[in-house]
């Protein structure tokens, strides 16, 4: 038994502890509570830090991790295909596996425990294994031509049975059809099918751009464009892209919506309807120019969300801390109202939600008895956060994820004392080098020039 | 002579430099370029870091650093008399000082090396010359009744008296009245005489609130009714507080305008002609409900603007990093264009901007030979910044002013390898006792319960 002291505990879904203790034995969190009251056990004493749940990325893309900062300034459509060409051009799959690893380092540096990753490569399966965090891979298929339909199903398959068996307790697998732009109808539907027979879960990058909805509203738009340039025949697809999750099937396997910026009182109504969760990624839509969600009306209607980082390509960071902030500002300030979001919402969308709108939250999300020890730490003396009034103000509005100095899963530390225990081992370094051949790609291609457009985009 | 090498120099006025130096003489700049053609000098290598001119903020409040997360979920006239009765009836001098002394502290932990403070007690003036800093601190005057006016002066010109023999090259004395619902018309008026008589700058919170918006064009809402409470009588001064200002003579010394959210295109025509300047205030605007700042209007005018954290009683940190990454999201999510405000841009408004604000760029803002010796450094090996492509990116997207390693002002470092030299000196802790003291009178005073209306409201 290893009993956890910090100055604040904080289980999200009971009041904060002043001088609390989490005592874990093994895998699982034995005891919340008052230090005086702690049953014995060896001593970890965090000082003056806060002790919460660890932290629930519901979004990210841990591949493109190499990708950071070399798609700035770009519209959505051109940051797509620079995204994807270059990973095609320059990146092989040990590139992008050594990216997954740095993704996965820079999270558990940020107390982030469980990654809801959406791939293509296989990759970040591999990397969340090797380090021993939580997650699901949600495997990537794509095919906006109805006619790719069996060839997409057949690829997914393939994949899935590689992967499958390597499943373990800690990380799962999932499927994603990727977007309304890469996947046609029927595809949406035969993932839908195929999930319901494997019982696998499922997410889907949905609503997110104007020129998705006008591509799926009207046929028309940026994507429309380049998808008829390709030959594929369009026509309107539904209201709005929600409404062709509802139409497809896809909605009725209550699949991780991810972004859902452009979601109306109608789009809101079916996504509860359907108990689908949310993955909301506030500084990804803010950077790419998406704007900001409907998260208070998502929050009114009962609707289970978490946060998402997104890709480093689009964000540049992973940080959920940083995700909770800027979710709280952003919605203040187009409501117009202080603090419309409280702090304690806010953490809870960066744990517990999370954990309910990825279906974990029986086992993480929260400091209980019972679930599994899945903790991060955050130091107070590190700058920006004394004096503490409420621990839960002081984790969304002072303090930094770098102030992380402990991150546990199932018992096992993957921090202590704000160093990777698992070490680096040329990560960094070979990801660095990765990332300067595509700085030279982009040059030789002229520089932010057109590349060509790609027969399956990925992000 | 020392030499600073960083694996990027960012002089912000000129290229990032790759495998850069800036050598220093004394209190100041001698010469930048690349590390391979440095004159002779005793090395700093501060390795895989961003050194940068040192961050400038322009808009604080450095003794309510104690207030940290004192008024969370509170509407702004709340927001303020709690603000103001709390620290009337629980903080002595010695608690503003020591809560002036862990701002200061904050900010070198984070790299700002200038601090435009605005203040009614005088301790930011001590705290600042104690530590080391640059700053102005713009002395605050209140009186919103017209009758007022002769014994503010009286107040303010005592003050000056005091403080202006103690000012030195580093730490300058303005003046702020504070902002229309504390202030009359007819001591805008002598203030901004004053101000002229004695060449001394001035500051002035300013178009922040509808309430205030309502009051001055309108002298009706929330301020209005609290003013007519006391006796006060109201009528309307002018079509927009930035219009008052105007009208009262205010405008016309070049003032810096704190927040300026509410400006319309009459009132950026106005700002524009009289070379006013803005202290863009991002994170506090979005967290207290006043919105997002036509930021994007401002610059194409080519109005000078800098970045401030506000109080942490509003913000909750003071970290300028964070106010240029929220700068850029806020004005993208906005107008919903993908990176609107490019990094560098952002960058430039946390140094160069805010000091051509203020009225220093021809000491400090940028690295450049002849300049003082204002520099920051970031260390990029932290886990957020890695890959590099564009520092100015890393700086505002990736890095956490957390990553600060080194802060040096006119020469002297006052943070060196991630610790303030010159310690903590028992301040936090006498701090966090103050913190828990305005805990307990908040419980007395019946928790959230309505305190009673100041005299002479500051914040």
């Amino acid at each position: 038994m290893i009993r956890y002291h910090a100055r604040w505990v904080v289980p999200v879904t009971a009041p904060a502890i002043r001088d609390g203790t989490v005592v874990v034995d093994g895998r699982t969190i034995e005891w919340v509570g008052p230090r005086s009251e702690a049953p014995a056990g060896r001593d970890v004493d965090l000082g003056e830090a806060i002790l919460c749940p660890g932290l629930v990325n519901t979004h990210c893309h841990l591949e493109l991790t190499v990708m950071r900062g070399f798609l700035e300034g770009l519209g959505f459509r051109d940051w797509i295909l620079r995204l994807t060409t270059g990973k095609r051009a320059v990146l092989s799959r040990d590139d992008l596996l050594d990216s997954a690893r740095l993704g996965v380092m820079e999270g558990i540096r940020s107390g982030i425990t469980t990654y809801a990753d959406t791939c293509d490569s296989g990759v970040a399966f591999d990397a969340m294994l090797e380090a021993g965090v939580r997650g699901i891979m949600f495997q990537e298929v794509f095919g906006p031509d109805p006619a790719q339909r069996d060839a997409s199903m057949a690829e997914l398959r393939a994949k899935v049975d590689l992967l499958l068996p390597r499943a373990t307790g800690l990380v799962r697998l999932g499927v994603s059809p990727h977007a309304p732009y890469t996947v046609s109808d029927p595809l949406f539907t035969a993932v839908a099918e195929y999930a319901v027979e494997q019982e696998l879960p499922v997410a889907v990058h949905i609503a997110e751009s104007e020129a998705e909805s006008d591509l799926v509203a009207r046929a028309g738009g940026l994507f429309a464009d380049g998808l008829r340039r390709r030959g594929i025949a369009l026509s309107p697809r539904g209201r709005s892209p929600i409404d062709l999750l509802h139409r497809t099937g896809l909605l009725a396997v209550r699949p991780l919506l991810i972004h859902a910026v452009r979601a109306d009182d109608a789009d809101i109504a079916l996504v509860r309807a359907h108990d689908a969760a949310i993955a909301h990624c506030p500084v990804s839509n803010a950077k790419l120019g998406h704007g900001i969600a409907p998260l208070l009306a998502w929050r009114d209607a009962g609707i289970r969300v978490g946060l998402g980082s997104d890709s480093v390509a689009s964000n540049n960071r992973m940080d959920l801390l940083a995700e909770a902030h800027a979710a709280t500002l952003m919605q203040s300030a187009a409501r117009r109202t202080a603090d419309v979001l409280r702090a304690h919402e806010a953490l809870d969308l960066a744990t517990i939600g999370g954990a309910r709108a990825l279906g974990l939250a029986d086992r993480i999300g929260s400091l209980e008895a019972g679930k599994d020890a899945d903790l991060a730490a955050f130091a107070l003396n590190g700058g920006s956060a004394l004096p503490v009034q409420e621990p839960e103000s002081a984790l969304v509005h002072s303090l930094r994820s770098s102030d992380a100095i402990l991150t546990v899963v199932a018992g096992t530390p993957l921090l202590q004392h704000g160093q990777v225990v698992r070490g680096d081992q040329g990560v960094t370094r070979r990801v660095s080098a990765a990332a300067v051949r595509l700085a030279g790609w982009l040059l030789d291609a002229g520089g932010s020039g057109d590349p060509l457009p790609p027969a399956s985009p990925t992000r």
